[in-house]
C-alpha cells in the first residue's frame, strides 16, 4: 500500500478501556514491533517471546522488586492482531494508580503514549481495514440505537468498501483500455467500446446518486431524526412532547407562549431515535421575547426532517393551517397533521374542517392527518408508529447508507467527474482527456475506502476523532 | 470448604470494565458451568467448547442473522480461572448499545446479571483465595497511593493469611493434646505441656497486638494520614496550607479568623497520603460562629495523627505556646512545633523563645520543631520531609500492616480469648474449658481468613462493597 510509507516503527500503549471507578478490570493495549519484548521486561511468569498467538499468561508486572500487579497477558503475534503488529493486551485491576504505573513502566521499557485513533489508523496503514471501514469503527462506538448500530456494522463490514471497490475496478479498466488507444493513436482505433462505457458511467451515477440521496437518511439515523412540533400557542405542542416522551419534562401550562426557549428531548422509538424540538407558538406578538422565539421556531422548521403540525378546533381555522403548513413546506419534508384536543372539540373522526384542509393538502404538502388528544398518552401511540413509518419509507430496503460527510463530499465531487466523462463521451472527447477526467472520478471514490495516498493531514482530522486506545 | 454449600451453580454475567464513553473496548465476562455453552450459542467462529483454556478466539457475536459485534473471546476452563469455574471473557467495542445488547443476549441464553463482587465471592467459595485476600482485591482498585497500593498489595498476595494461618495451625495443635488429655481424664496427664502453650500464647498475642497496633497506621495510609494545623488567628495557618499545597485553595486574609470552616486538603507525599485539617484560630472569641470553629478546631486535634503547632513572636509568648501543646495532647499524637513569619521576627535560627519552649516540652510532648515562613514555599519544603519521616517512624519495618475494621475487631476478640486462655493456664484451669477458650480465639482468628463458616449475611457485606463484574 502506498501509504505504507506513513507506519511508524515505534511501539505504542494506552490505556483501551474506558477511565473510571467502577470496572473490576482495566485492559492496557500495546501495539508495535517491540510489544512483546517490552512486556517481557516488567512481566514476571512464562517468557512470553517463547509462547503462540492468541494465548494469555498469568503473572505479575513488576517494578525492580516491587509487585505492581498480577496480570493476565494476551499475546497476538503479527499479523495475527488488529493493528497486523505485534499486539499485547495487559489485563490489570482496575486501580487508576495501578493502570498510571504500569503505562509508565511501560513507556520506560521503551514504549510511546499513543496517540487518539493511533491502533485504528495502524490498522488501516497495515491494511486490516480500508478506510471507511476504520471510521465505522467510531462510528459503531458512538453508536446508540439499533439503526445506527446496523449501519455502522454493515460500514465497518465493508458494505460499502465492497460495491465501491467494484465500481471502481470497471473503471479502472476501461480507463486501460482508453489509454490502450492512446498508444495506437495514429491508427484510430477504440478499444473501450463508447456504448457500453456510456453504460457503465450511467450504472456508476445512479449508483452513486442512492449513496448520496442515503446520506440525509443516514445523517438522521446516526444523529437522531429531527422533528419540529409546531402550532399556535397553546396548541398542546408542550403537553404533546410530554405524551410522546411520557415524562414532565418541558413547561406546560394553560398561559399561551408558556414554552419560550426550544428544548430538545430524544426519544428511541423501534431502534430509531427522534430528536424533538420544542417550540413558541407561532403566532405574532408584542413580547420580544417571544418574538425571538418564533423566528427560532421557523429555523427549527428548516433543521427538521418531521414536521408536527398541531392545531385544533377551538384556535383554528382550516384557511390558518392551510396557510401556514404552506408557508412551511420545502421540499422533503415530511408533515403529519395533528388535530388535538378531540375531547374538547371536533372529536375523533373525519370532519368538515379535516375534508377542507385534506383537499388543499393532500397529497402535495402532506398525506398524513390524525386526530388526538395530547392529555391521553394512549390516543399519542399512533402518532409513534407514524414516525417510524416515516423515517421506514425513506429507507430503500437493503441498500447501503452513508452518514460521513467527507464521504458525501468524496461522492459529489466523484458525480460530478462522471458527469463530465458523461459528457465527454456524447461528445466525441479525444481518449487522453476522457480519461484524466475518468482518473478525477477514480481518485474521489478512491478517497473513500483509502486506496489511494491519503494526505497525513486528512488522516490526522479522520483519527484524531477517535478515543485513545482505540 | 464448609462454604461451598453456599456456592451456586448458575452462570454469571457482567460488564468488568468500567462503563463510559472513552474507551475503545469493553470486557463482558460470564463465569459458570454453563459460562462456554452460552457463549458459543451466541458466537460465530470457532467451536469454543473444543478450544484449550487459556486461548482467544475471533467471530461475531449474533442476534438470530444479525451481528451485533466483532469480539474476541478469551476461554479460561475450569479450574484454571479467577473463580475456579469456566470463565468466558468477551472483549467488544465499547458501545453502550452493544454492550447492553451483549449481556441482553447472554441472559437470554440462561445466565444471570452478576450480584456486586460475585465473580471474587464465587473465588473465595471455591478456595481460590481466602477472605482476607478477596477483600483485598477490593482495596487494590481503590488503592489511590503507593502505600496503600503495598499495603493491599501484599494482603492479596497472602501476606496477612500465611501467618495467620501459621499461629492457627499451632493452636489446633495444643487444642489436640488438650482434647487428648480429657480421654484420658481419669489417668491425669498432661499430654499439652503448660509451659510450651503459655509461650505460644505469649508469641501470639505479641504477634496480634502488633496486628492491631498496625491498624492505625494501616488506616491512616489507606484514607490517608490526618494532620491538623492550628495556632492563634492570623498565625498564617492557611497560608501554610496553600504553600503544602502550593495552590490557592484556602482564602486567605490579614483579617484574624478569616477561616471559619475547616477545610480538608490532600497532598500526596512520596506515596503516601495527608489530609490537610485547616482550623479556626484557637481563641477566645464573642463571634459564635467563630466560638464553633474553635470547638471544631480542638475536635479535629483529637481526629488527627499529626499536629502542626504554628505560633511566631509576634503574637505568641513561650507560655501560651506551651501551654496549648501540653492542652491539646494526647497519647499517640505526634506534634511538630512550626515557628512561623521567620522573615518577619525572630529569623532562622534557635533564639531563645525555641530554647524555653523546648526545655518545656521535649521531648515528653514532642521533639521536633521548624522555623519557617510560610508565605515562601520554598522554606515549607522541610516541613513535607518530616510529615513523611512521622509516617516512616510508625512503620515497623516488615511488618504486617490492617487496613480493614473487620479484621481489627476480630483480633481484639482474639487478642481478649488468649488473655483468657493465659489466665486458664497459670490458674490451673481443666483442659476442657481451656480447650473451650482456645477454640474461641481460634474462631476469631479463622473468620478474619474465612476458615470457617461464615454467616451469609456477613459475606453479602463484606461483597456487596465490591463492584459489578468483580
Amino acid at each position: 500500500m502506498s501509504t505504507s510509507a506513513l507506519l511508524s516503527q515505534d511501539t505504542i500503549v494506552a490505556l483501551a478501556t474506558s477511565p473510571g471507578a467502577n470496572g473490576a478490570i482495566a485492559v492496557i493495549r500495546l501495539s508495535g514491533p517491540q510489544a512483546i519484548s517490552i512486556t517481557n521486561r516488567v512481566f514476571k511468569g512464562k517468557d512470553l517471546a517463547q509462547q503462540v498467538s492468541h494465548t494469555i499468561h498469568f503473572g505479575t508486572i513488576r517494578d525492580g522488586e516491587t509487585i505492581v500487579d498480577e496480570v493476565l497477558v494476551s499475546l497476538f503475534v503479527a499479523p495475527y492482531s488488529y493493528t497486523k503488529e505485534d499486539v499485547v493486551e495487559i489485563s490489570t485491576h482496575n486501580s487508576k494508580y495501578i493502570i498510571e504505573r504500569v503505562i509508565q513502566l511501560l513507556i520506560r521499557e521503551g514504549a510511546r503514549a499513543a496517540n487518539p485513533g493511533e491502533f485504528t489508523l495502524r490498522a488501516f496503514l497495515n491494511g486490516s481495514m480500508d478506510l471507511a471501514q476504520a471510521e465505522a469503527v467510531a462510528d459503531l462506538i458512538a453508536a446508540e440505537n439499533r439503526a445506527s448500530h446496523e449501519v455502522a456494522m454493515n460500514q465497518m463490514r465493508g458494505g460499502i468498501s465492497n460495491k465501491l471497490q467494484e465500481m471502481r475496478d470497471k473503471l479502472i479498466n476501461f480507463t486501460a483500455l482508453l489509454e490502450l488507444e492512446l498508444d495506437f493513436s495514429e491508427e484510430d482505433v477504440e478499444f473501450a467500446d463508447r456504448d457500453q462505457f456510456l453504460q457503465l458511467v450511467a450504472e456508476l451515477r445512479t449508483h452513486i446518486r442512492r449513496l448520496m440521496d442515503s446520506f440525509a437518511y443516514g445523517n438522521a439515523i446516526k444523529n437522531g431524526v429531527p422533528v419540529a412540533i409546531i402550532g399556535k400557542p397553546n396548541a398542546g405542542k408542550s403537553t404533546l412532547l410530554n405524551a410522546l416522551l411520557d415524562e414532565e419534562r418541558a413547561i406546560v401550562s394553560d398561559i399561551a407562549g408558556t414554552t419560550r426557549d426550544t428544548i430538545e428531548e430524544t426519544l428511541n422509538i423501534d431502534g430509531i431515535t427522534f430528536r424533538f424540538i420544542d417550540t413558541a407558538g407561532l403566532r405574532d406578538t408584542q413580547d420580544t421575547i417571544e418574538a425571538i422565539g418564533v423566528i427560532k421556531a421557523k429555523e427549527k422548521v428548516r433543521q427538521a426532517k418531521v414536521l408536527l403540525y398541531l392545531y385544533d378546533e377551538y384556535d383554528n381555522t382550516a384557511d390558518e393551517v392551510i396557510d401556514q403548513v404552506k408557508s412551511l413546506y420545502f421540499d422533503g419534508l415530511k408533515v403529519v397533521l395533528v388535530r388535538n384536543k378531540i375531547d374538547l372539540k371536533g372529536g375523533y373522526f373525519e370532519n368538515e374542517m379535516d375534508k377542507a384542509i385534506k383537499s388543499a393538502l393532500f397529497t402535495a404538502y402532506t398525506d398524513t392527518i390524525v386526530a388526538i388528544s395530547a392529555k391521553d398518552p394512549q390516543s399519542v401511540q399512533p402518532l409513534k408508529n407514524i414516525l417510524v413509518d416515516v423515517i421506514k419509507d425513506t429507507q430503500l430496503a437493503g441498500q447501503q447508507i452513508i452518514t460521513n460527510t467527507r464521504h458525501l463530499e468524496a461522492l459529489q465531487l466523484a458525480y460530478g467527474a462522471l458527469e463530465e466523462v458523461e459528457l465527454g463521451i456524447t461528445s466525441g472527447m479525444s481518449g487522453d482527456l476522457l480519461a484524466h477526467q475518468v482518473r478525477t472520478a477514480l481518485r474521489h471514490i478512491s478517497s473513500i475506502t483509502g486506496d489511494i495516498d491519503i494526505d497525513r493531514d486528512i488522516l490526522g482530522t479522520i483519527f484524531g476523532k477517535f478515543c485513545i486506545g482505540k
